[in-house]
């Protein structure tokens, strides 16, 4: 059995690509009922980051080295939301 | 007077196009220290993934529709951690 996490996964690849085909405004509604999603399975904000950029990777394989590595960057900023983020989580946790 | 968000975006801009020239480990190092500073002046991390994608788009005018467009999707599940994260910070606030 696939644990959640990949099945949440797949279904932001899924409905990335489906958006880049066709840049629906129902996929961005899709983008924001998943984000509910991710935040349960407290997948955080540096995965997310990382996600996406594995899903254009593989989406565009021709995608310029800079732009690849300009996610590295992000990624590493991204870090700092995420130790916030997970604060967040063990302040909320404990008020409970 | 510049705002000190205007600054950090500045900042933002010229640590990523020196480490997208030289890729060096203390670009990655400088990306962590500045994240710091971003989470204290309070921007949130939707606005980093909207920051991040105007850097690139001015960097790379060549920059695809479609990759430009993926940070639209990107933006919009962002949008739901920043929520928590601003409720982060208000748990935090009344905490002190």
């Amino acid at each position: 059995m696939k644990h959640t996490k990949d099945l949440l996964n797949e279904q932001y690849r899924t409905i990335l690509t489906r958006y880049l085909q066709n840049k629906s405004e129902q996929g961005l509604y899709q983008a924001e009922q998943l984000s509910k999603q991710l935040l349960e399975q407290k997948v955080s904000p540096e995965e997310l980051v990382s996600l996406h950029r594995t899903v254009l990777s593989d989406l565009f394989p021709s995608l310029s080295k800079d732009v690849q590595d300009s996610f590295e960057f992000l990624l590493e900023v991204m870090v700092g939301y995420g130790l916030a983020y997970r604060e967040h989580q063990s302040l909320r946790d404990r008020q409970q």
